[in-house]
């Protein structure tokens, strides 16, 4: 099992941002895998989606459950193998995880950021990686990775540094959000928004957490992140398992009202209604709202088509990697055919694409899970990919 | 133009309910069009979903737009045409439209029911229209009809009171809900129910309205009413009116910063947000909240087939309607598929059955709006319906 150690480097220089604003005297938090050659050829960069950060594999010393986010798909022999490959995971710029965010202290202020956090957007964060690298002497990328919002990022990578960047994975993304990708952020955002403890983004200094709003932040997200088929494989219309139990004792119940329902609206009486509480709970106790704020809004901005008057063929004319895209069959927040777009665009512009449109029932969410044909499609792809001269 | 004129009808017997609770001393509004013909064999009986009422068609008199929600459907010369039948449309119990809720003084009590009204099911509604027919002295139906939680009704009606309805029609129905349909209402029912002014659903003697759980609630149900499709058409990713115009006006934009974004996590950047804000809060303004949870559960509930082990063939053989089932394509809430299962269940028992799936770009929306196939499908359904022997 590999061991993560988590570092932190820290920029004092001013990072620029697309709002206009700048982030100074900020520090980014991330853990590196296997041995960066002496050629600086085999550097693999791996980038986090909402509700993850820079710890990709293995688990810290001594902490047997902290098991890395990714970690069925890069370690050694696995499919980004770390004994070919140097794999760095970066916490990006707002996040909650240890680079600097909205609960930092502003140094201009010397008042925690909260609500004041500068807006972050996709091409910001790349930017900030970018600077990473450098101070790690990484001139160019084996790969940029990510799934969903890290697939934005590596896409953007390819975008904003051609030069840099060999190979771009790019799984379960999308060329932009649709107005439905937009409303359910909305939504989610609005439930933290007005929760009365999120005292305008300052809840820090009121010792409050808007609880309420993550947790429905949080539910709304699980619904989007599963498929239909597999909400109805693992939860269906089964009830909670007090009921079930009752039931199972062979509790008489008659034709019509065969359903030992416990009449109640507040109540848990579903299934899926544990799980979704279970989850918001969960995430309301360790995720920063205005985090949650900041990386939906990075989601919605992206758009790289809109410079070129929504032309994405032309906004991917500078890309230079090659690609690796993958989607799932059952992703219906970032569906097969958001993918196809991005494959297009790109073999407009006469790139290398291999694309793989896995047939998964997991939904969004199986670009984080152990599927044998996904998981062995990036491993061949990365097979391929030279490391030294 | 009809006029609609609400009346009101009061029981004084207690209604037995699912829950095993009781109801008493209840009223009922409705209102109805046409004549009832001498036979007393032209009733159609309109069930109302989610946010709607008894008035189904005109406008109350002397309010140009008070027009009924279902003002395109039923009327002189329309597809349920009033010059034929005699159509009912009555508000449910639990609602907050006349009918008697949870706004309303509990006679046990003396005080307001609020979160101590009963939970209602589909077939308490359908008991109770059924006693408002009795009173009305219409034994039988030439019709039952809704859409949506309105079409769960008429497909109960046919198998609560088999005799009694000589043609069913489900339109934009399902046999139950999916454990995503049902995680969508757990959200907004969480989002009421912790809203700070909700009080355990007794807001009401603390002179509050839970109006952000209101807003939030309505939101998700507005993206689950449309068509990823259309809200593509209508919203897009554009941006509010006043950047429209700004960047209408010819502001230059570099390539690098193209879209004119404010940076902002809470104010609106795009038009689906503002639509989203402004439905969410016209809602929160009109809707009780107690009411959305009953009426949220009562679609969680209904499954006619639970009794049956499941087997919708075997919970439909007591039917002994003729039906008429519509669904619609972009429909992703109650998809086609799901009224399939209805018809198949159905043709397994020998019924009648005419099954329109609508090619409509709408959603489950689609059910309210001017599609001409649809409507011309109703309309020669009801053709073929006869009043008189």
């Amino acid at each position: 099992m590999l061991i993560a150690s988590p570092q932190t480097m820290r920029f004092e220089a001013a990072l620029p941002m697309r709002s206009g604003a700048a982030l100074r005297d900020y520090m980014l938090r991330y853990e590196t895998h296997g041995q960066l050659n002496a050629e600086r050829s085999n550097a693999v960069l791996v980038c986090h989606a909402l509700n993850a950060d820079h710890h990709v594999a293995g688990v810290y010393e001594g902490q047997a459950k902290s098991l890395g986010w990714w970690d069925n798909m890069i370690g050694p022999g696995k499919p980004v193998d770390t004994d070919r490959f140097f794999v760095i995971g970066v916490n990006n710029l707002g996040s909650c995880f240890g680079s600097t965010g909205p609960m930092h202290t502003n140094p201009d202020t010397g008042r925690i950021y909260g609500a004041d956090f500068p807006v972050v957007t996709v091409e910001d964060w790349v930017n900030a990686q970018a600077r990473l690298l450098d101070a790690l002497g990484i001139e160019s990328l084996a790969a940029v990775m990510g799934g969903s919002l890290g697939a934005m990022q590596a896409l953007s990578w390819a975008l904003q540094y051609p030069e840099r960047v060999r190979n771009a994975v790019v799984i379960a993304s999308a060329p932009n959000l649709t107005a439905e990708n937009i409303a359910f952020n909305e939504v989610a955002r609005r439930a933290i928004v007005t929760d009365p403890d999120f005292h305008g983004g300052h809840f820090y200094q009121h010792g409050t957490v808007p609880k309420r709003g993550l947790r429905i932040a949080r539910m709304i997200g699980h619904i989007t992140y599963l498929s239909d088929d597999v909400m109805n494989e693992k939860f269906g219309r089964q009830l909670r398992d007090a009921v079930l139990s009752k039931a199972s004792q062979g509790t008489g119940v008659a034709p019509d009202d065969a359903a030992p329902y416990k009449f109640s609206t507040q109540d848990v009486e579903f299934q899926i209604e544990s799980y979704l509480r279970h989850q918001g709970d969960k995430f309301a106790e360790y995720f920063d709202a205005n985090t949650y704020l900041l990386i939906t809004r990075a989601l919605d901005y992206f758009d790289p088509a809109a410079a070129f008057d929504g032309n994405l063929s032309r906004a991917l004319a500078r890309a230079r990697a090659n690609f690796l895209m993958v989607s799932f069959t059952t992703d219906w927040r970032f569906a097969p055919k958001r993918s196809r777009e991005i494959v297009k665009a790109l073999l407009d512009n006469r790139r290398k694409v291999s694309y793989a449109e896995i047939d998964a029932p997991h939904g969004h969410d199986a670009f984080l899970l152990d599927d044998a044909r996904y998981l062995a499609a990036v491993r061949a792809y990365f097979k391929n990919i030279e490391v030294s001269a």
